[in-house]
């Protein structure tokens, strides 16, 4: 999977840092999770092709997580777009999003798959043949899901160098779901072991933002391969942090570290702050592994 | 009265051209006239003294006019604004505004003064002290009006230099007021003929997005000092334009032309177009004084 970031911001806007946004890919598709305002725009500037977008993720009901959405919606629309697309947010806004379409008198030209979140318990949401999406509950002034996106560990690869010319296609595929092949004419024995090699191992993708530093979600995020976790404030301003639900960049780091992830990648800076070197600096004395979120950087998982 | 364009494009999102967002200043406050998304980044890439803007008027409620302006609002909280702001639109704006405020938690810092539009005939919606400003029906899918904002012709001008020194404030405020004055004490008559020039004139803005070809509007906008009328399309577009309820250029040319208004100036272009030429010579073949609205350039009306 890769994750490219569109928005680093938080609420008040900000010239250099955009509002959430950020386009995972998996296996040629992409998942959008958050939306903010202009964010369609941003895809224009940055040649994303949208109609790769076949599932979008809406953390919660603030604007600078979804002001972009229906904005994306009706451009879908615009441009004749027929393949389903999933949804998956707040109940309530399915209801914004009706309200506003049915006041500029158009429907959508493709099916909307709505699956309501809810903020109670950890749930598995949502799972095709290449992703599961899981939501949990964050803690934030408003009911607020953090996302953990799992690409699948995909099947057994052949070595194709060792095999038979014009080796059977149903062979080669019982071969990728790990089996032996004993060839019906010949009575040969191909062992899966010699013939096939570890496929990819599946991959995980944990989302935080916007919440309070919470480790009721470190279960949860266990050995992410990536962790996304929101780091409005600083040291300095922990008081401000707690006051608001949001985390500092120490407490993000303590979460990657209790909940021992690969990589740490900080984001959804307050506007208090010219640049991102004290969270920088004070995430990294809890956690080695961090990254503070570049707009319009490609990250691997 | 001064206008800033921020946005010269349609429905459709384009890398050059912004969804609809004019600012119109009027002795130092500022008018903003449609919203579409991301107005807000623009004006913070402008350096756009947001706090000045006493007045929003939203033309429909298709989004390209209005989806930047729940996350203006909120930003104006987020900037903790006391100051009363009027907002001038069609009635189902404030339910969808009010639904967005709810589910985010959040409640205005200031007042929200909400004077709803009709589309069913010429109506003066909003006065102050500079400013008068009229709504009218325009021909669109959905419901729409057109603004007429006339900035007030200012009160007479005192020609200070050879009025005596020291002369009584309450004399120059009725010479301002066109009056004679007759000084008590000396009996001495101070001709306003003499003592003061005419005023700066009442100056029109007339505002037309998006809308079909329409006549009616004639009598409203006429001899307005800038008429914006929406130039979606060209001639040989011109079946589309029928159809969708827009207008091409040539269109708008006649009505700026037959309405005698000084200034025409063209927008809301379609993505079909890479640039404006044919706009231009096109409405050019009407009318003379046409000018093709550009991103972030200030007309004089």
């Amino acid at each position: 999977m890769e994750l490219q970031v569109f928005g680093v911001g938080s609420a008040t806007p900000q010239r250099n840092r955009n509002p959430s946004a950020f386009l995972l890919s998996v296996d040629n598709e992409y998942v959008l999770i958050d939306c903010g305002e202009g964010t369609q725009f941003r895809f224009l500037e940055h040649k994303v092709k949208t109609s790769r977008i076949k599932t979008i993720c809406i953390s919660h009901l603030h604007g600078d997580h979804y002001f972009g959405l229906v904005g994306l919606l009706s451009t879908f629309s615009l441009h004749h777009r027929t393949e389903p697309l999933t949804l998956i947010g707040p109940e309530a806004l399915l209801e914004i999003i009706h309200l506003q379409l049915f006041h500029s008198g158009s429907t959508l030209s493709f099916k909307l798959e709505f699956i309501a979140t809810q903020n109670v318990h950890v749930s598995k949401i949502f799972e095709n043949a290449a992703l599961e999406i899981y939501t949990f509950p964050l803690i934030h002034r408003i009911p607020t899901t953090g996302f953990k996106l799992i690409q699948k560990a995909s099947k057994r690869k052949i070595i194709k160098d060792i095999l038979p010319v014009n080796f059977p296609i149903p062979y080669i595929k019982m071969l990728k779901e790990g089996k032996d092949v004993k060839d019906e004419l010949t009575g040969e024995i191909f062992l899966n072991s010699t013939y096939t090699k570890e496929g990819n191992k599946a991959k995980v993708f944990s989302y935080c933002s916007d919440t309070a530093f919470n480790k009721d979600i470190l279960p949860v995020i266990f050995e992410s391969d990536l962790l996304y976790h929101e780091a409005t404030f600083t040291d300095v301003d922990s008081k401000r942090a707690e006051n608001t639900f949001h985390s500092t960049a120490r407490q993000a780091a303590l979460i990657a570290k209790e909940a021992n992830v690969s990589k740490l990648l900080l984001g959804h800076f307050s506007s208090r702050y010219g640049n991102e070197l004290t969270h920088l600096s004070e995430a990294l004395e809890v956690f080695s592994n961090t990254l503070i979120a570049e707009q319009y950087i490609l990250y691997t998982v």
